[in-house]
């Protein structure tokens, strides 16, 4: 073994990536397009790999920041944003999306509507781009740029050489364009949308560009590295379908088959590949094979899906993983300190409560076992409590299900306590729509797990000792840690007890604080919380009337450890440290009773403390 | 509300299931295939919807349980059989993967090498039938049916009346069969093909079977109700890349584009959907369109994937959700209970221990997060835990990942501990084969977090506290609970305490038992522990020379809670209840100082008991 080292070592990933780089230079087939003289200046040998989580990790390699144009890549990104413009249905009318057996170039028009097949082939992306709005043929380019830099995250800029070479041979394209108006696909002068569709192509772009550009769409249409939306998400999978099945020309079968991830190439040497929800792959290397596609581009892809199982059906089943936890009001109970009585009706009928802690992304299928499961277990239940803390996002599907689910149970006489769902609008605004006013009686939200849980225990409790006090004065007699003190004791004790009285919201004991007394609490509630890291304070126990709190401190002889708060009007029986002392000579008898009430109250805590670990872990 | 109920209500799931059914019911355009007498019986009213969710949950209403043959959609289940027989590259070399803009059976011949463009006409489907392995042709065809059995999960018998109509009028298949022959496609005698496609074809189903074929390649080729292996996983992206492609004959690229869910259609009515890791469908409704797909089939599948968000593409980011809980060596500790001294070491340098627990499935992409996540703090990390114990499944990309960063880390001199790993065979085998006899060096497996967590822990102590006496014989006036007591106090404690050895694996104490007696540990170690449902032993808590144990159930004079075993050789000094009640009176001193290091004991178990509550929370 070698010394231990400080520094960051390279990610595993970037060494994968360096090697994958390594073992394709030596590939040296294909040849640089040379249909215009621009293109025919690359250099043969550049070659890139820019891999991009769709968390915004970004891993290069090679010639990932040399620039080179955009071409063929920018047809998907265009027909996005055609859809963004006008909407699925009327793009499907003016363009299809069959895959045709024909080359990139083809004219590809069905021969009685002349619809192009696909927005992939030149005639598809012409059409597209005529679709694009905007008031002018500059306004519309300044448009193209700015989405094709969304998706970049940073300003591109066309290459003016590469246009002006692309516009003074592409007849063939104006051909196209004519034949386009011709069948009234395009509208207005059709020569704008050719020139829309030169200069598209004619973007420049760099390999780590292209990288995060494709997981931009692997995120949903979220660039995960600047947070902008670049596509509205509802027409990612479109734009995804359509690289799936005609992305690459007339391979698209065996493509998917074989490397299984959506793509798109350039006769730049630029591909992309697309894998949703998990990467986007750039890769560049001029050399082009007998399709137009680069050779070390297809070789990166293949081998990336083969080695990196990346193949789009391959894919594990969701299980139950989407429920982080499951446990019910017997298991674990809420920061509310409870009594002796009020525990054992817990342990014994907490049954009911049941809490499920979802996490990740709820879908239709990953909703589905969770609701499941709930109805499996209807007849137990009779208060859920569903925490979305940890749950990433809820789609429809999702919120329809939960919806249902919410209606049977209520329907069943039960309720259910969302806790976190301020953080997931649609699902309000889901309920809302359905519930109209009604929403605040099936839909609660709790802010947290904790309120939710006592606000369950408390409503079950109010049924099982109906006649339990809650606000009441306890005497000293009453106090949990006097229980086994004679009367004359009690007086003794009781002497030695100073009076205090809080309003509600007064800081009882500060953190940080030496510990000078300990509180037997009288009346009314207080709660022990600690701030929390981003502000706020978080709830760590809640005392009743009878019950003792600050002890610890005082046992431990060391600084307070929490702030406690007046939740009400409180009074305190204060019993200072200075006369506790004093009680060891003067009546020893009575401090062995309350150390080892005390001990005993400890020890309960941390039976439950124990207990609660263990339902956790 | 109404009166709460105990019975379980019927499924949201099912609900919306039977909405969709209700709303497809009154569609009736289309017309039962005629092509052979026997199919023209079909009721052209007959429909049913079966959904089964990879987990195999089944959804099913309408006419889920009448039966029909299979016809074409046996044409994927066949061609992974061939795959399996052959392997990959001999198949593709027969029957190509390309999408072609013809019918269903149409002869779509290559036109130079005579190979059926893709296995989904009836050309590639006559092929790949040729390529199932047997010595006759009834063994083949028991293969067959053998094979579509254990996909739906019960034993599928032939239709022979289909079979034989279809034989009957198959003149159009034979010619096919014939024209394969000719190209060496299909090698022996042509018409045995053509014989058993016709028979897989007559395979009687209900549409409950298909639904659970469709989970099972879902579920990655084992059936999720009855958990056999129908195909290894390895084929079914091959499988459902060719129904993707070519699965809806040619409306492939429209049916990706709206309905995003790799599908088969029968021309009997049925049809299947598979969304990879989600959920298999099966739809019966005999009525077809102009395209021989059932119409409510199609629609069904439609209506599904819109309201229910099922679109392949449409895919969240995997995001952090791997990473199920990260904490390191400061935050939570170890069940070995620790001194003061050790407890402070640990809170100021256990954040070189660091832990992560995974969940889910490991894919390339979810470890990448982890991956990255750890060289992030390489600095930081001394010694590493992985926790596999609610991964699901792990694959090659994810073994990649992790035996290069073991490899970086172990370079670094860090050490990597993996927890629960027996479970997943892959990353052993994988570390194996890359280490060979080096194995246990670096890749060690610990049973549970806990043990993996106490090694950390250990290691990290022996470094900072090179002094610390481990096995060594603690004196009375050493012992915790003794702090603060004269000389003189110590003596006469000493006095009432009894001596006991155990040897290791002794029971000290039996859960369940009257607690009568605490102990004060001299030499050795003992680890109090709770039998698990399901066998074995959970570890509580280990306790080391000087520490006090049992003492909780004397302080609650409630019975032993759990069992305490001694870990080696072992010296205990005893004290009895009845002998602490007789010091109260003789020496309450003895008895207060006692309680008051008891409660000081309990609160600090209690308040890291609390701390780590809040690190799981």
């Amino acid at each position: 073994m070698m010394e231990p080292s400080a520094s960051a070592p390279t990610s595993p990933v970037l060494d994968l990536l360096r090697q994958l780089y390594e073992s394709l230079l030596s590939v040296d087939e294909g040849a640089v397009a040379t249909y215009i003289p621009e293109l025919a200046k690359a250099d043969p040998n550049g070659f890139g790999i820019c891999l991009v989580t769709a968390n915004g990790t970004i891993y290069e390699v090679g010639d990932s920041q040399l620039p080179f144009t955009i071409q063929s890549i920018s047809k998907p990104f265009v027909y996005g944003l055609a859809l963004e413009d006008n909407g699925r249905a009327p793009v499907l009318e003016k363009v299809g999306v069959e895959p045709t057996g024909d080359a990139f170039n083809s004219i590809s028009l069905e021969p009685e509507t002349g619809r192009p097949r696909n927005p992939m082939i030149n005639a598809g992306a012409i059409a597209a781009a005529g679709l694009v709005g905007g008031k002018s043929l500059a306004g519309r380019l300044k448009r193209v740029i700015e989405m094709l830099s969304t998706y970049a995250g940073r300003p591109l800029e066309l290459d003016e050489a590469v246009y002006r070479s692309e516009s003074e041979t592409g007849h063939r394209n104006r051909a196209i364009g004519h034949m386009l108006r011709n069948y009234n696909v395009l509208e207005g002068d059709p020569m704008e949308a050719v020139d829309l569709y030169f200069k598209q192509c004619s973007v420049s772009v760099t390999c780590r560009d292209l990288g995060i550009m494709a997981a931009t769409l692997a995120n949903r249409g979220v660039n995960p590295v600047t947070g902008k939306v670049a596509l509205r998400g509802e027409y990612v999978e479109n734009v995804l379908s359509v690289m799936a099945s005609c992305g690459m020309y007339n391979s698209a079968g065996d493509w998917i088959y074989r490397v299984g991830i959506p793509a798109k190439s350039g006769v730049a040497g630029g591909v992309i590949a697309v894998l949703p929800g998990q990467i986007g792959i750039g890769v560049y290397s001029p050399r082009l094979d007998a399709r137009g596609n680069s050779v070390r581009g297809i070789l990166a892809c293949d081998e990336l899906s083969r080695h990196w199982d990346l193949h789009l059906f391959n894919r594990p089943a969701a299980g139950k993983s989407t429920i982080r936890r499951q446990f019910t009001g017997a298991d674990l109970n809420s920061s509310r300190v409870r009594t002796a009585e009020e525990l054992s009706a817990l342990r014994t009928s907490g049954g009911t409560i049941r809490v499920y802690q979802l996490q990740g992304h709820l879908t239709f299928s990953t909703t589905e076992v969770v609701v499941e499961d709930i109805i499996q277990r209807f007849g137990e239940i009779q208060q859920l409590v569903v925490d979305l803390r940890r749950v990433l996002t809820l789609n429809e599907g999702a919120c329809r299900l939960f919806w249902n689910l919410v209606c049977k149970l209520g329907e069943g006489g039960k309720r259910t306590l969302f806790t976190h769902s301020d953080r997931h609008s649609l699902l309000r605004r889901y309920f809302k729509a359905k519930l109209g006013r009604r929403c605040d009686d099936l839909f609660r939200n709790y802010e947290d797990n904790d309120l939710a849980l006592e606000a369950c225990e408390n409503r079950l409790l109010a049924e099982l000792l109906p006649g339990r006090r809650i606000d009441h004065r306890v005497a000293v007699a009453e106090f949990e840690l006097c229980a086994g003190l004679a009367p004359d004791e009690i007086e003794a004790l009781a002497s030695c007890l100073v009076r205090r009285d809080f309003r509600p919201g007064d800081t009882i004991i500060s953190v940080g604080e030496r510990a000078e007394e300990l509180y037997f609490l009288a009346r009314g509630t207080v709660s022990v919380v600690l701030p929390v890291a981003g502000g706020g304070t978080r709830r760590l126990a809640t005392f009743s009337p009878g019950m003792t709190f600050g002890e610890m401190a005082v046992i431990d002889r060391a600084p307070r450890s929490a702030t406690i708060l007046a939740d009400t009007e409180v009074e305190c029986e204060m019993l200072s440290l200075e006369r506790f002392e004093g009680l060891q000579r003067s009546a020893p008898r009575i401090c062995i009773q309350l150390l080892t009430n005390l001990g005993r109250s400890l020890s309960q805590k941390l039976r439950k403390a124990n207990r609660e670990l263990a339902v956790l872990e």
